[in-house]
């Protein structure tokens, strides 16, 4: 996880997960994050609390390449924006553990209303290295591009059906 | 104008402008903005220059009454969104000074594409106040619910037919 402010472009996929590994060799961090803007807009605002580090993100774009812009924020500069998320917000626990070739995993277990819903993500140098991947046999079915699963869509439609 | 992190509700009626009145007891402030948001969003986030002050505001809503959160913003956290307003900008001067009443005009000046408009908004402490304004002769025709005034209208949309 990024917590610099920063600029990249984000390459990553998406997917559910089949059964839990184990999680020794990992870390835990409690998420909170919600969105300023509505599912449709042109662009996505995230304000995000991981553990002490307060982070707002601009996203452009879907699928597996988007434009992210990381800032992180003072307490007061939090406070005075999270208000303005009320009803769309969400809460995860994020495990962040070691992938063969160097990768890394990020294991999404939300809580509250998208519970028991479970995400894995990898990002990548590059699409190429992204077309590569070999998902371990504990990853589910690939979510990447199924706009159901992403975090602004999920907390405001809720569990896709199903889940 | 407010370069404090806060937030208010912003009551507010603007007009253009029959002719520059005295300035002499005005102050100028030189301001750059642009827009993380497309016109069509849900939400209105403005990155603003204002000399040496920059500050984020959220804005939600229409008309004569706006919900406004405005948090100032560090340098480097400026520089790292004001990219991604990129054709969505506009430079103008903005003059500050007095009207009867203990109330306060700004005249905003604007320069590039948008020149030669000129446009006067006063702020109020209620509805009750706004409505009971008498405007000044060199107030001209009220635009305050006429969207093609908005500037983030107006930075794309460009001047309105007949300015």
């Amino acid at each position: 996880m990024n917590t610099k402010s920063s600029d990249f472009l984000e390459i990553e996929r998406k997917f559910l997960v089949e059964e839990l590994p184990v999680l020794a060799d990992a870390i835990r961090v409690s998420i909170s994050q919600g969105y300023l803007t509505e599912t449709e807009d042109s662009v996505e605002l995230r304000l995000r609390r991981a553990d002490d580090a307060r982070i707002l993100t601009l996203k452009s774009g879907w699928g597996m390449t988007r434009k992210e812009r990381n800032v992180a924020l003072e307490p007061a500069q939090f406070d005075l924006l999270w208000p303005e998320t009320e009803g769309r917000r969400l809460q995860k626990d994020r495990w962040i553990g070691p992938l063969p070739g160097g990768l890394r995993f990020e294991l999404d277990i939300y809580h509250g209303a998208l519970a028991p819903l479970r995400v894995v993500e990898v990002e990548f140098a590059s699409e190429q290295e992204a077309r590569r991947f070999v998902p371990p046999a504990w990853f589910g079915a690939e979510v990447t591009d199924d706009a159901r699963y992403g975090n602004r869509v999920l907390v405001t439609a809720g569990l896709p059906e199903g889940e």
